[in-house]
């Protein structure tokens, strides 16, 4: 089954909404790449607010019109209030997304990726050598790099969609967003973004905030992956390495409009 | 009872004194926005620590000239951190600053900050909505962002700051600053520097860190809302969105003086 | 014993070795400088993973290439999962490497420092006034930032080397790396570097990852000293203030070539 192109027209649908719904997005996500998620899901208009304690956590998720979930520096303690925000959200019928960084690698955040995703997430997002360990088709990688093409990992994200219900975006050179039937391929970005850290985390969190857009969720997810890799590329012809790279993309993702995208 | 415009001479005094004594602050803050509150810190001439374990926090509180407290990302463990350092603080007769991220929208923290209304703070800065809920007049906002304006909640500030005999400074387009009996408002700044993450936590650290200075606490606090906003307004005419912000932001810091100021 | 010079022959040839070798980085470092200690590794070429939890770090320690301590923002558990790590990766054969921020100011880290002295560091990274209160030659400062000269450290750097046979860096204007018998010294780099929080404790992410190439350890802990300063100077003179500095650090780190250095 080849995928489809995701239509620029419906990116740039996407987007507007984004910016007129400005969804409040409970991040949950690593230590590492905190200020940056924050910094771009502002950008694009959205509110972020990291809430830790489990008791808060569960709180407010049920406030916020959507949930990540990131993996990346996962401790026990965290694992806990991230279970408790979920199941408040999926109460509160808030969507969840799923970051499973560098799951399959390390045996502590493997066994609690593979319990979450009996929890229903509504995203899954994440690079090939991620999707194929999450799918149980791959021992994984030494660590957050990917060592398999995205193309490669296709068949682990769409049967990963169908056992979860999920929609899975596995990101590289080209993403891959499916929901186990359709699947839309979204390209741009540039190999740079992989010497920038937290590009994918971020993008989760564009993934999560997606989640609460009406409409149709693969387009809506989809369309978080095409901004994103549209930024990309143009704050990589305005910068001269990764350092100048980081604020040529919050600028170019605070300017990016509709007429842009399509 | 009208609030005085703070006299630029004033503000021009308090950033020399600031730059002469180089403050040393111990920042118990939140995850998000521990590097770009230390850049902050940094750029304006003070020295920052983040000391977060319970003993050490008690010991450092003692040693530094003030101390910083933010509720953002608060759990039990910082809490119990955050108290031993109060305790320490006040002990040792060390000025110490509330930012009350988000107060009154969840509860384990508005119980939190409530309590610590009781241990003497020597200054208090939040938005309108914190403000209003920390003085009991508001059920908050959904978190971090203010949904009302900051002339609003004067009323609120100026009764929290009777009742605690702190500074309280209610930021926003203007901001104000009172100490129960005078007020004064501080306006610059820019509306974008709300689609950056940090930039109210950064300016509670300037506030936490103006504590320190000798000489009239009031205007101290109000000359640390000024100098940021006037960087903020110098940095948004050097930049191109909130990307570029954060570099010309921190270089606008660093280089103003007491002539920029006056 | 006068220190010699690195030969910048030398600088240049670890540079080319670290870029091509990759070396994965298991960083636990302290919270405020995470992000930017994965973008300084992600832009000379290496590969950060911060994995913190207790069980967690011991498996991916044995994984790595090399493995980063830093107190900065140390806690009981931190502190239980980095025994766990170092553990693991001396194990593995693994080099890791000890930044001991403000130790000697604070006692809980002061003694976790001392602790792990017995553990076979490959390398140590300070400043003058760490490095003296290590080797037990002073009571320290107030906090992070030195109030000695590295030069006056020297000897202590000298001592502490022989006594746990790790090569030792005591960095400020003029760096001195040392294994006890043979020294050399690093110039470059610049004021401003102060200025920016994290320089030092990505410099030490970088002596982690230097100890992980073939040859000699003390050339290649020297040439991370190098090439962290040349970037430094570079930046500097590209940039007009703390801000602007960082992206052009991270530029300069990964533009910088054999030929530059050399």
């Amino acid at each position: 089954m080849q995928p489809d192109l995701l239509h620029r027209a419906d990116a740039a649908h996407a987007l507007q909404h984004f910016r007129t719904l400005s969804p409040l997005v409970h991040c949950m996500t690593n230590d590492v790449v905190q200020t940056f998620t924050a910094n771009v899901l502002l950008a694009l208009g959205a509110s972020p607010a990291m809430v830790i304690d489990e008791q808060e956590a569960a709180q407010f998720s049920a406030i916020a019109d959507a949930l990540l979930i990131n993996v990346g520096t996962l401790t026990a303690d965290r694992a806990r209030a991230m279970r408790a925000a979920i199941d408040s959200a999926n109460t509160a019928g808030k969507p969840w997304t799923l970051d499973p960084v560098a799951v399959g690698a390390l045996t502590f955040r493997s066994d609690f990726c593979k319990e979450l995703l009996a929890l229903r997430p509504a995203a899954i997002r994440g690079n090939a050598s991620e999707i194929l360990a999450l799918a149980g088709m791959s021992a994984g990688g030494r660590g957050v790099d990917t060592t398999d093409h995205a193309q490669a990992a296709l068949p682990a994200a769409q049967a990963l969609a169908r056992q979860t219900q999920a929609v899975v975006a596995v990101t590289g050179e080209v993403d891959y967003v499916t929901d186990g039937v359709r699947t839309l391929a979204v390209t741009g970005g540039d190999p740079l973004m992989t010497r920038v850290v937290g590009t994918g985390c971020a993008l989760s969190a564009v993934v999560a905030a997606s989640c609460a857009l009406p409409g149709d969720r693969l387009t809506s997810v989809a369309a978080a992956c095409s901004v994103m890799a549209q930024a990309g590329s143009r704050a990589v012809a305005a910068s001269t390495g990764p350092g100048s790279f980081t604020p040529a993309f919050l600028d170019a993702l605070y300017a990016l409009n509709g007429e842009d995208v399509a």
